[in-house]
């Protein structure tokens, strides 16, 4: 299976969900990405869909907003 | 690992992600309810805090709420 990735901003919500999905999926199935350390995936996190985070992309491309930490409005600043 | 809990309404949104929990996770660490057909357990949903449909209880007891596809007030009719 190839990896999930899972976008985030550092906030509660993202961290709690973050939690919840290593637990879930496992560690060595999903990458991490913290858009407010890694600004320059922002784009890439919005062409692959991604509206609000915390959120999942599944390997096969899906994304699943967990909860709602921020907008990517937001996370732009 | 005790199982996670999904619940759904048969929306599509609902049906999407579960296709994706179930590929994620694996069909053996999920048990799917139907709560339009499982009418019974819309309390039980409600007790362990989802809001909307789809919602996926983690073995731990937190709530993630997976895209949107209806609130508990829709399911509820």
């Amino acid at each position: 299976m190839s990896k999930s990735i899972f976008y985030h901003a550092g906030c509660p919500v993202c961290i709690s969900a973050e939690q919840d999905i290593i637990s879930l999926i496992g560690v060595n199935n999903v990458e991490v990405v913290h858009l407010g350390n890694d600004r320059n995936k922002i784009g890439e996190a919005e062409n692959a869909g991604v509206k609000s985070v915390p959120a999942l992309i599944t390997p096969n491309g899906n994304v699943l907003h967990l909860n709602f930490g921020a907008s990517m409005a937001d996370v732009k600043g």
